[in-house]
């Protein structure tokens, strides 16, 4: 069935198109109340963040838009050290899109959400004109445990910078499909509850968090720098990328440090806990190819050790990037 | 400035986006962080909405897109008896539209935002192609009082309903606007904490409430009868309209039940308490032209008695309404 400007009434049309797609992946007693708000229980210290995820195309390698914003969200709790909860999850969708898309990604979304340990406390949806596109926003709502306190500003010099796998296979997957490239990169889109919730268990002393999306490594770190007035030095030697994204990058020109993932973090940790914060990600579900690559410094900016010797400025993502990327 | 795709990269542009436009109007130091999540206080429960707006025009008599943004969500979490607390803001901005526009926006949700006493604690701006529109999403936490449960399900017989205040102008505005006809009429967009808090706080028996926005009344009455196993009755002449926005209806063979608008409640009080609750709204801002139209009955859907002595079924809207509301 495809969408009509009707879907958007809010009178009975809009309700069909709940039931149809949006209510059986999403079933659960605070949802199919289908109140104004949604009541739960709250805590001591709550975390809030929101994203919108205006993707093309809606379905790739590794992900779906579906999955990417519940990612994208949860990740964004999970790095001031909040435990993931709510979820909402609010669609603009476009005339002429199609229910059967729509409900593979709600789908999608209530799988993700299962695996990321949040219950979608809330909807919305509204159609526009247009030509098919699909709109998500969701907001994530979080609870922070006492003593837990991870900000951008907290970064201290010696601080070791650890990344939790392969660079720039979001980007490279998403661009590949656009430009009909066949090859075997995947997204990487993925919940990081898993290796975050078991440093925090173990008492890594984590001073910043940040997961690694649009505008990549090179502007995660420029904007710990100048949040913490301190610096990083890298060591290119040590930053994980798979020989393909790194062909795929070369050949396109491409800059490893700007592209953009959906299921990274990079974490500075207290330099006597490094090794093991970065054990405990390796042992973590997609944390497998994590890799010490560098240290705080008492400059500024970020700084590469090149693989030749030199030193290399990385600066934050200036210009386009790779639009609708995320 | 006109926005460009570079404006959604997520480096440069992105953040000189934020800096110009949103980061003035919405200043505080939750929000100045610029972390992946805000931390803020929490409570025993919490109240979580969301809705987003894909409103056109963006400027309209009585409102623009931003007061429209905060009163809706902050009036969803008031309709479940919660005091609103924080509020998210996510922009999806198409290439084209003007800074000098997002910037008049952004200053109305930090005014209505103000108002209502809510602090936006998270944001997020992303940039796709098209014609310049600018959709906004907004979700809400508010913290739920003590013994305070108030639900679409719990209309019980004899209930009276009140309605806050004049149907239809928000719908009427919008069409008179959009084409281009000139009166008097003016969105009714506003947030209703005022009147709300008011009953709360004088204890009055409140069984159920939800704004009345798209859909109209009608359509928020079939859910709540549906809801609760029950039936309304109303009086047409008790139904608060002004004589310009019931012309304007006549004229254009609309019908004031399903009309929308964005600054009004129904609300479904025990009998004993409705003379008192009705004089706590018309003492309240926006709440001087309330009115009880109807109570509930043990029969099923809406039943109005007519001017004319007659009984007409008040059903939910059908097809299309006005596309792009709110």
């Amino acid at each position: 069935m495809k969408i009509t400007m009707a879907h958007g009434s809010g009178g009975r049309a809009t309700s069909q198109l709940i039931n149809d797609v949006f209510k059986n992946a999403n079933s659960n007693p605070v949802l199919d109340m289908m109140e104004d708000a949604a009541v739960v229980a709250g805590s001591g210290r709550i975390a809030v963040t929101t994203d919108s995820f205006v993707i093309t195309p809606l379905f790739f390698k590794g992900g779906d838009i579906g999955r990417l914003a519940v990612c994208g969200t949860v990740n964004d709790l999970l790095m001031r050290g909040a435990i993931p909860k709510y979820i909402t999850s609010a669609y603009i969708i476009e005339e002429g899109a199609d229910t059967d898309d729509l409900r593979r990604i709600a789908e999608s979304m209530a799988e993700t959400a299962r695996e990321a340990g949040v219950i979608v406390v809330a909807g919305d949806t509204k159609v526009t004109e247009g030509s098919g596109n699909v709109y998500i926003n969701t907001t994530g709502v979080g609870f922070v445990p006492e003593d837990t306190d991870i900000k951008s500003s907290d970064c201290k010099l010696g601080d070791a910078l650890i990344v939790s796998g392969d660079l720039g296979e979001h980007h490279a997957a998403i661009m590949s499909r656009r430009m009909g490239i066949e090859n075997n990169i995947k997204s990487d889109c993925a919940p990081l509850g898993e290796m975050v919730m078991n440093m925090i268990d173990a008492g890594i002393e984590l001073h910043a968090m940040r997961d690694i999306t649009r505008g990549g490594l090179g502007t995660v770190l420029n904007e710990l720098a100048s949040a913490s007035g301190c610096g990083f030095e890298l060591n290119e030697a040590d930053i994980p990328v798979t020989p393909e994204v790194e062909g795929f990058a070369r050949i396109l020109g491409l800059n490893i440090m700007h592209m953009g993932n959906e299921g990274k973090l990079a974490a500075v940790v207290a330099e006597r806990d490094a090794e093991r914060a970065l054990g405990i990600i390796k042992n973590s579900r997609y944390g497998a190819a994590a890799a010490i690559i560098g240290r705080v410094t008492g400059g500024e900016g970020v700084v590469m050790n090149t693989r030749l010797g030199g030193k290399r400025v990385i600066t934050e993502l200036f210009g386009e990037g790779l639009p609708r990327i995320c």
